[in-house]
């Protein structure tokens, strides 16, 4: 299942995973378009989604398998599912439930833009900075 | 620049770039929200980006830097560039020229989507499977 003609053009799903047995999934709001985050599937996570509904992923850092909003409630409903050309990367569209995707606090993990036409150090300029909950009280609850 | 508070809310870019020294780029299509690709960057893309307004990246296959549209013309005008809260990963709103993003011919890279609530095997179905040209005629030209 690596012929890359049958990957391209084909109907079955073989995701490429990556030597770390991952693949990068894109996570986007279906109402607004934006990206909410980043995030990184393994197998087990794929299954899971694909079977749920809701979104599953694998976290580098803490090395397990994440369901979306376990700690926080603010899950994922997977609205659609889509994988690119050669199936090693995602494009979930969510259901965004509650008031963010970010453990900052913020709607989206991509909060801050590079300025663009310069050269050498640049300053980082925030765009939707605002919080929309506490991650503090969401995340330390347990 | 590892130190976590100052990385997720502070103004300094410090891509956290991993061992291959690479961070993740998601590409949308800035007029229809749509991810077009996912690719990949290194200091020298990121550099190059940031200075031109115009996407490049790195080809893990080829082993080298990429100007997106370089082969085929379909350059990437970057409308904002934006970074997420671990800053190891980057989103590219882009104009993108020309008929698509994709190698195989199509406008995304996305074209073939999960069905969702099953289990065991599944079949993709086409999205937006259309070609929008010809890549034989665009990528062999040389």
């Amino acid at each position: 299942m690596t012929d890359k003609p049958e990957l391209e053009e084909g109907l079955v799903l073989a995701p490429q995973f990556g030597a770390d047995g991952l693949v990068t999934a894109v996570v986007t709001d279906v109402a607004t378009g934006d990206v909410l985050m980043v995030a990184h599937v393994n197998a087990e996570a794929l299954a899971k989604t694909v079977e749920s509904g809701e979104a599953w992923y694998y976290s580098r850092s803490r090395k397990k398998l994440w369901k979306k909003g376990e700690s926080s409630g603010h899950v994922q409903r997977v609205i659609e599912l889509r994988v690119d050309c050669d199936q090693d990367a995602l494009w979930l569209k969510v259901e965004q439930s509650g008031p963010g995707a970010c453990h900052t606090g913020r709607r989206s993990c991509f909060y801050r833009a590079v300025p663009l036409g310069q050269t050498g150090a640049v300053r980082l300029e925030f765009r939707e900075a605002e919080k929309t909950f506490d991650p503090g009280k969401i995340y330390d609850k347990k």
